[in-house]
């Protein structure tokens, strides 16, 4: 049985974890560290924990307790896991990050699209990004993992096919993208009040998002090369899900994109293909740690449309965070992660 | 492994059923029919469950067939079970019937309130009305079991502890029920559009809703009398769930009523009686086979106030279905029922 | 062309009479403040108002300017009435209040249930309770108006015909009302998140709403005496629109109650008592200054269901504050407030 | 006072049509007819009309009463005006049509599109397309005018100030487009109920939505040759709004895109150039006949993007059907139409 500590278990990838977690038939959760919840039983903040987690209480985070952990998630805002991570590492411990702490390569370029100085650049060396479906070798022997963003997820596995290829145009690529609020976080807003964001529909930061720089890192790989990408995220009236619209330009319209999106993914577990004109829908894949994709060239012409849905707290967050925990520690990967999408 | 055949599988509490049954470890569907998608693959219809029953297509219902599972369950409109019932029992098998034919034990009541002649009356003294925290003893050997209503479930649960206890005014019970609106099923009806169900609230059939009867049945047997109830459904803004605010007199204001309840479902898996002062919340339940109950008396008066919560689908019909399996089966109850809710 | 103020208009009833005022064919909005906003132009904070008021900023509070107006009305939390409401009615303004400050006649309850000493016991005197189809003549020469609060509406309109009859059990109401997240208002709340009250039901404040007292005193004004009032609040995924169940005991079976309804209101232009067997939905007032209701006596039996909905930052707040700014100006009582609600 | 009659008013054109109807102070409705409804006083179908219309019957379609009024909408399927225009025209009536009967120029191309015969091909020649902001002066004398769809509406006005300036690359254009429920009708279909798209978004018609004909030949007019337009529509859980996401590459980085809009559309009563920065809310034009636009460069490429919001029951029908009427009527263009949206 894997020892599982998570680091700031409040926010909704928390209780996303701790939801997953209660299925998974070889780990459990020994530590659960919030500074502000100390004492507060997280069956009492998430009742739809009872009966699941019913002893387990919010501690301070202690990084020897920490460390006696197989594996460490952190579910924290930016920043904290730039912090603890070293001494954390030091203690042989595995680190699962779901912040944005480890994303990029650059330490530069992290520092300013966050505002902050990069907390441990030295560490970036070892970190590895997880997202399976590029990077599962060397995920496999990463001590220090980071999970990939939401609007990340949904834009990388729809365009990699692409890119690997050599197919699109690189330069430029539209990616669309449609979320549920929850991807903003459990913090008191008023913008993600319901009264404010429920019968509405807005894009946002269309002059540059945090998200920008990570998938366009990722897509220079897939490509090898510089990309052009404009993204323009979207907040819409659901809690979970992401709706990636991808366009891009094709250099040869011979091509049969359904094989090539069919071969690319056909050993992967967690990304499903969807058969010729489908429309797959966020609620298909509600609460299960799956990307659906189909793939359209409207009208025949040299314009393809990926359609690419996650649910952004599972595929896009702390499922994806568990499937890179099953590779790491030498688990089936599908383990604990195999139930349907609960629909309607 | 136990083989399970669904009748009528192409609506809300079908799907739920293959869903809740893709995560049994100890059950297999082998059937599922439906006249109207002979053919059609069930992972066409609900891409949630698209590699989980790859191969399972609907077909026409078979008797043959379907006495070779162990058990079938019916998720079909009423007056279907009624006329399959009699064959699939002489076969052997078991059936669980989530509609509301075998429900009431008065044929004649049945009728008035589902307005045409009940078709199986014979068939009624061996239905076992399944409702496992009142009758779990006789699900054990039933052949035929009755899966209550999702109002019934919900008002009776809230209502038993007093009634039983005899610390109610039955005469004079009021259950104000809000229901998400897959409570009206999956079929295309201009009142259950979004654009006319969101962002609304209303009461409807308040001068008697077929559950009536079903429910002051239940309530009769646990108050051993007559009761009178007046029930007011309402569709509120929502898919899944079931919120029953329930109102009864109590004869007797030192009775401690959280021992009441806490104490008459000590050892229900399902039911949970959460702690003095709570609110218990629709959310908490969605997905999970749960009930969760809180009780108030305001202001120190003599009207008690039960919260009762549960996900209509789940433990209001396809969860309590696979319950009454894994009882009427000689499984661990909660087999395949142990997940929690999904929140957010 | 009457004049008018606002204080504190950033809130969801401020921005509502602001909506409503720009249709007022007498009133024109000269100030509005907000210590926070100061300099912010409302169209920026409000862009639905672009074109309407482009000119208008939030400015500090003033009371000789705000004196200048003929009325003012206050869009505030509770406790800045009390402040500022002395030194305002010494200009010769009118006061139309849409806090709680001055609804309660008894200040020492109102102290016991806002948890702080009530600011102005001396104006208690003069304040006017503004719910128009009770109070309609004082209101005309009232200098201090404290606007109902929205469950109170809903709530007093719905039990008023029976209780000033003397036809109910006066001892036992039940109130089951269902409201939607905009009565919590625009303040940053994790509770009203999008995320944690979509899909979602929950009761709250079982114990006591601030409303009650509200309530329960103008029910006894009602009744001649006292009343015995169970008020049960419930949280709904829609931003507007209260929906009360009212529960009351009828002494005497062969009332027509809905004549009796009918007689009550005839007279009233935002009263509708829906024909016999109607079940009003909150979105046939969304928008609009209207209560509609129905009243039903299920089974035939001696308990009276009273179904009345409104919009809460309508006919529950900012439009029943211009219906008292139309009668107390001497106005036509429905200017500026008959347009129809927006369904869908 | 214009007297006004209505074909096809049981759908949520024709109710929305009353809506704004009952507020303009020029216009009466004499007739509203509907072959199913025939007798059913609308306040009975529609409540929130309850006090507005409630002499008003739906009656069957008589060419010669229809004639006899200064205007007819058509509210109906496709189809239908084609059979009746001709015959209306001939009393000499206006006839603004909410259908798609006469936007298309090519009676061919609609007849692909649609999959039957156009059913007046003669009557093209006079049919105006009525969009104010384009052919306002065709409007003024017309006797026969298109009302435009509402994706065209939004993504037209979000276009035709770069393709009209020769700015943009018209071979490449994207729209990826966001309608709320309302956009399918009030018919009873299983893709619109809540339970399936509430908490959901999805693509659909990738291959080809009926409206790209329409966009296409509006888009041509503006830039004065062809183009190439990928139109993706998506489903989003709202009841009203349209949100267009607009891509466009500019042949000049060096314009002022912001005055260009600016200036466009500065005398233009219903389109709302944002301030530079700016993210509409289609919850900002809920109920009002605006459309709000922002343009943004993002990275200060050369891909512009341009966000375009409307309600598309309001400016994507039925208030532009308003807007047209006061047009060819010789009213003041913006009677009736001047309240703000309903926010929240």
């Amino acid at each position: 049985m894997i020892k599982v500590g998570i680091v700031g278990g409040t926010g909704y990838t928390g209780v996303e974890l701790l939801r997953l977690l209660a299925q998974h038939p070889e780990a459990h959760v020994e530590i659960i560290t919030s500074r502000s919840e100390e004492g507060v039983r997280i069956s009492d903040m998430y009742p739809n924990l009872r009966g699941h987690y019913d002893q387990l209480q919010f501690s301070v985070p202690d990084a020897q307790k920490l460390g006696a952990c197989d594996v460490v998630f952190f579910a924290t805002p930016h920043g904290v896991a730039h912090a603890m991570a070293a001494e954390l590492l030091a203690t042989g411990t595995r680190i699962i990050d779901l912040s944005a702490d480890f994303r990029l390569r650059d330490a530069e370029e992290w520092s300013e699209w966050y505002g902050q100085p990069h907390g441990a650049p030295e560490l970036l060396g070892q970190a590895v990004y997880g997202l399976p479906e590029v990077n599962r070798e060397a995920i496999r022997s990463a001590q220090l993992i980071a999970v990939p963003g939401c609007y990340p997820t949904a834009t990388q596995l729809g365009f990699i096919p692409l890119l690997e290829a050599g197919l699109a145009d690189a330069s430029r690529l539209i990616a669309d993208c449609k979320s549920g609020v929850s991807g903003a976080g459990r913090g008191a807003s008023v913008g993600a009040l319901l009264g404010e964001s429920s019968e509405n529909m807005k894009a946002y930061t269309v002059k540059g998002h945090r998200h920008l720089p990570e998938i366009t890192q990722g897509l220079r790989l897939a490509a090898g090369g510089p990309v052009g990408l404009t993204f323009v995220p979207h907040l819409t009236p659901m809690i979970r899900g992401i709706h990636a619209t991808l366009y891009a330009t094709v250099t040869d319209r011979s091509v049969d994109l359904q094989k090539l999106f069919a071969d690319r993914y056909a050993n992967e577990p967690f990304v499903d293909v969807m058969p010729v004109g489908s429309h797959p829908e966020t609620r298909s894949v509600r609460g299960a740690n799956v990307c659906r994709l189909a793939v359209h060239r409207p009208q025949g012409g040299d314009l393809v449309v990926v359609l690419s849905v996650i649910d952004n707290l599972v595929k896009g967050a702390s499922g994806q965070a568990v499937q890179n925990m099953n590779i790491a520690m030498g688990l089936e990967e599908t383990l604990g992660l195999s139930h349907p999408a609960l629909m309607p």
